[in-house]
């Protein structure tokens, strides 16, 4: 067997393997040393290849596509820096739990750390940050390397997904030459070397038996969601919560807050019901059930710190510790769907509930109050541009939200609503940066995808929307335009230093129209909220890439949140004060 | 003391001891943890700051800027995905030797991995790409962990400037609140808590005088020169090569090619040369002495590797490895400037030499042959626009070249001549990855500042342009567009798959003057050289960004230097089968 024949064989063994094991996407940047897998990659067929020149877009758009498809999505570039580039969205996918396989092509061990060109090293490049190592051997036909490189496809792909999902990163060595045979085809009939199937962590029908004890003792509960998008979780927890009495808190990246029916049992403007820190020993529960990551709601946080002997367990599929408020007197370590319909299971009558009935009140009044606010705002505002989004999407769309302000204007004006929409974010490290290549990378499979996101993190991540314009993608995206930090308004800092502007509210001054025409979309910065609306409509019948632009005003901006909450403590105090029902 | 005051003492004192020991410039990112450092930062009176948006472009220009003024630059930004966005300068920085000081803002230990918002595990962020790791303690008043913190920022300055330079790390975990007081000043009287002197590398005169007879008994030297940017080092090697007689192959980035007399001892066209590889036993050294990183030149590399019997001394005053041609015989670890100057003082009498003149001829001719071939090129072409640099650049400039084609095409091309003119490039790990940020910050404290990058390189980079735009810096940026990957044109897989055009030539299509636009610079597309002219010769007179753009085609490009090499190869041929001379 020649050299090209080593290579070809060895590699379609893995690419193969990898197809077997679900991977269906590969996102590819160009480059000299990674040569042979994207040759032969590009040559199977049953893998779609997504090429992205930008390395930090590519990882950040296949974490998108991953998170949008639920699947684990390959990534492949060249030797060097390229691979260094991948770094944020791989941090992200660690701790956001997404699945990534990632692929680098390297410099053999006679070409290492000799000041040859490209060449870094990339053993255990991402440190701690991906689930698995492997650095792979040079191809060679031997047997038991043909059964090392096909186990190792097939445990990349089952590590990367087995809870908490995750990146994995295995390190190509090649040799020149790097060119594959690929006539014939060399993916010939094969069969999966080792099959594997993956369990779900789920407690003993003791153990279930003492939780669901405790629960059915306390009639004051709360369910707390945070993000979490597993299918069947939705009816699992809805049907637990009633069960139970318990209101269910949930953040909109738990996916609660769409496709609901009157009735149900969903808590959506605890964010606004909680700010002003009043009352709480009426709004305090016996026991907190928790799912998901920590929601983003800063008062929701404040809320739990303040709360004196309360159960809180919290449920984590992923065996993890994700208690910030530390809070939790019991981890429990279930799937999340197997936990909740073994309770209800368990559970011996429905129990009607005065407290689940106030937290409805309060947050109907609430709701009314925050809506009403909001819709009064003539000037073009942060927090209306989330209300009206919750009006003019379509069914069936998916909402990606940057990181900083929308996430919070999310949480607070995203509410309940019975139309199909999925909500993102990368709410694992919260950055700013990637956020466009993620949307983009969701659009691929997404009906009909829309981004809010600030300017300073649109700028971040400008590079990618050359994917949207190179395949042609279909993506509507808001840009609130507040020229600067707008975040940084609500902290201490803010007016508290000389340099405050130059150092946190940095504003860039530029117009993004000629960003969007670059890249071949439609602009549109609204002047008023009819044209908003408009844009909107219009930009659901067009295809390709739509930006629409928000500009807002900072210092107006933490004005009307604050007569919001002003409002909102008022109508509370009233409600709690008066008839509490509880 | 109250938590305000030891936060500020302490950092006052870690801050102080930066300045101290010679960082003056601090390039911060927005962020909210890092607060504290950033408002002390904006205050000491000696610290320049430089406000980037975008921590991977961020890096990259402190980069750019610690080449530049060849002193240690210190880096801040926040905790969480932007630190990792620095990866890609760090290891570039690593290998390229360049001074960096990274500080990191991080959650303290109480909301380390229990799933706080932006919080990743920082501890070691960049393995081994970094010189230096400290996890710095939390701000507190203890005497000795004041000395432990001034002492930690004198360190970290004294080991990312000693040889071989390199970026170091130093992770700050705060608590709230995390503004200091800055009224009255933090940074009262202080005096520098230890100062530290750095030796050189040198050798025992015995081993300096066992080199130099190894040197004199042979009259077939060449000395090669790679990347090196050291003040003296021109003149010590230019004596010891007439001493020697030995011709000096010298890389563009040695900086040996400008500012040089007549009679000097340059090769600067030994790529075109060595091309063809035909009579390689007449230019066949006996000796080879070798300083700085590896020449780009791969005619060259594939040269040295043929060569039998040759004596290969590799002098290098950072302690590398760098042979990857595997032909070095001998290590030296010793000062390049020292060694030089130690050669020369021992060396009894100055040879006359065939072997130097044979050289000088074959390259007289050969550059002749290049200028006329390429001068008469009429299309735009990429060789071209490096010779008509090469005379338009005005004295006391530094030009900035891309990775991928354009170091090649100014190694072919960019001739030995009498102006200043610094050339630089990011040859650690030679990615076309931050190349527009490098030079933008290189252009902070450069008179006339040129970049030369190719469209994809620009592309991945274009976030670089705003701090140009936003602290108002001169620079002109001359984009080779050929519409995508013009090297993989000169690469086997040319033409060999039908995926090409997409996994490696990769058009993007796009039309940067939005861009430019975007970012407020003057922006040309030129067609034709007289353009070209112009247009350089108002770049120089038009401060702010400016940004030419040189259409030309992959084609074509290859084809020209086809015929190019092959008309070097029929004079070399005659040259050396006629009277050789040697």
């Amino acid at each position: 067997m020649n050299d090209q024949e080593k290579l070809t064989t060895y590699l379609a063994d893995f690419i193969q393997e990898l197809v077997f094991n679900g991977v269906k996407d590969v996102v590819i940047s160009p480059g000299s040393r990674s040569t042979p897998l994207a040759m032969m990659i590009a040559e199977h067929p049953e893998l779609t290849y997504h090429i992205n020149i930008d390395e930090r877009s590519a990882a950040f758009f296949a974490l998108g596509m991953a998170k949008q498809t639920r699947k684990p999505v390959a990534l492949l570039c060249t030797s060097g820096t390229a691979a260094a580039n991948y770094y944020p969205a791989i941090v992200e996918a660690k701790i956001s739990r997404v699945p990534l396989v990632v692929l680098t092509a390297d410099r053999p061990h006679e070409l290492r750390d000799i000041g040859a060109p490209q060449t870094i090293d990339q053993i255990n490049l991402y440190g701690k940050h991906v689930k698995w190592f492997v650095e792979m051997s040079i191809p060679d036909e031997n047997e038991e390397l043909h059964y090392f490189v096909r186990t190792t496809a097939a445990r990349a792909v089952n590590i990367s997904t087995q809870a908490p999902a995750g990146p994995v990163h295995l390190n190509f060595p090649f040799r020149e030459p790097l060119i594959p045979r690929l006539d014939p085809s060399p993916f010939g009939e094969a069969k999966q070397a080792v099959k594997s199937t993956q369990g779900k962590l789920s407690l003993s029908n003791g153990e279930m038996e003492r939780i669901c004890m405790e629960l059915e003792t306390h009639p004051k509960g709360l369910i707390l969601c945070g993000v979490l998008d597993e299918p069947g979780f939705k009816q699992a927890v809805l049907t637990l919560s009633n069960q139970l009495g318990y209101p269910i808190l949930a953040d909109p990246l738990s996916q609660l807050r769409s496709g609901l029916h009157s009735g149900d049992t969903i808590i959506d403007n605890y964010d606004s019901i909680l700010k002003d820190g009043k009352h709480e020993e009426k709004l305090s529960p016996e026991v907190v059930l928790r799912f998901g990551a920590m929601p983003v709601s800063k008062p929701l946080t404040l809320f739990l710190k303040k709360l004196k002997n309360v159960e809180h367990i919290i449920v984590d599929s992923g065996s993890g510790w994700r208690d910030p408020v530390k809070m939790g007197t019991q981890m429990v370590h279930m799937d999340e769907v197997l936990f909740c319909e073994g309770i209800s299971s368990l559970i011996k009558q429905e129990r009607t509930s005065k407290w689940l009935e106030m937290w409805q009140t309060l947050n109907d009044k609430t709701r009314q109050i925050v809506t009403q606010t909001i819709e009064d705002v003539q000037e073009l505002d942060e927090g209306r541009v989330v209300l009206e989004l919750t009006k003019l999407l379509p069914n069936d769309s998916t909402l990606f939200v940057g990181n900083s302000m929308p996430i919070r204007d999310v949480d607070s004006f995203f509410h309940t609503n019975q139309k199909n929409i999925r909500i993102m974010a990368n709410r694992g490290a919260n950055g700013i940066d990637g956020v466009v290549s993620s949307a983009v990378g969701a659009s691929v499979y997404a009906e009909n995808m829309f981004l809010i996101i600030g300017d300073l993190s649109f700028f971040h991540d400008l590079n990618g929307l050359l994917a949207a314009k190179m395949h042609h993608l279909n993506i509507t995206i808001i840009v609130i335009n507040n020229n600067g930090g707008g975040i940084f308004s609500f902290l201490p800092q803010a007016g508290s230093s000389k340099n405050f502007e130059n150092l946190f509210g940095t504003p860039i001054d530029i117009e993004f129209e000629y960003a969007v025409k670059m890249y071949g979309g439609n602009y549109k910065k609204v002047a008023n909220w009819d044209e908003f609306q408009t844009s909107i409509t219009r930009a659901v019948e067009t295809s390709g890439l739509n930006v629409i632009e928000v500009p807002t005003n900072r210092e107006t901006n933490v004005q009307i949140h604050r007569k919001m909450w002003n409002r909102v403590s008022q109508e509370k105090d009233q409600f709690l004060t008066g008839d509490s029902g509880c």
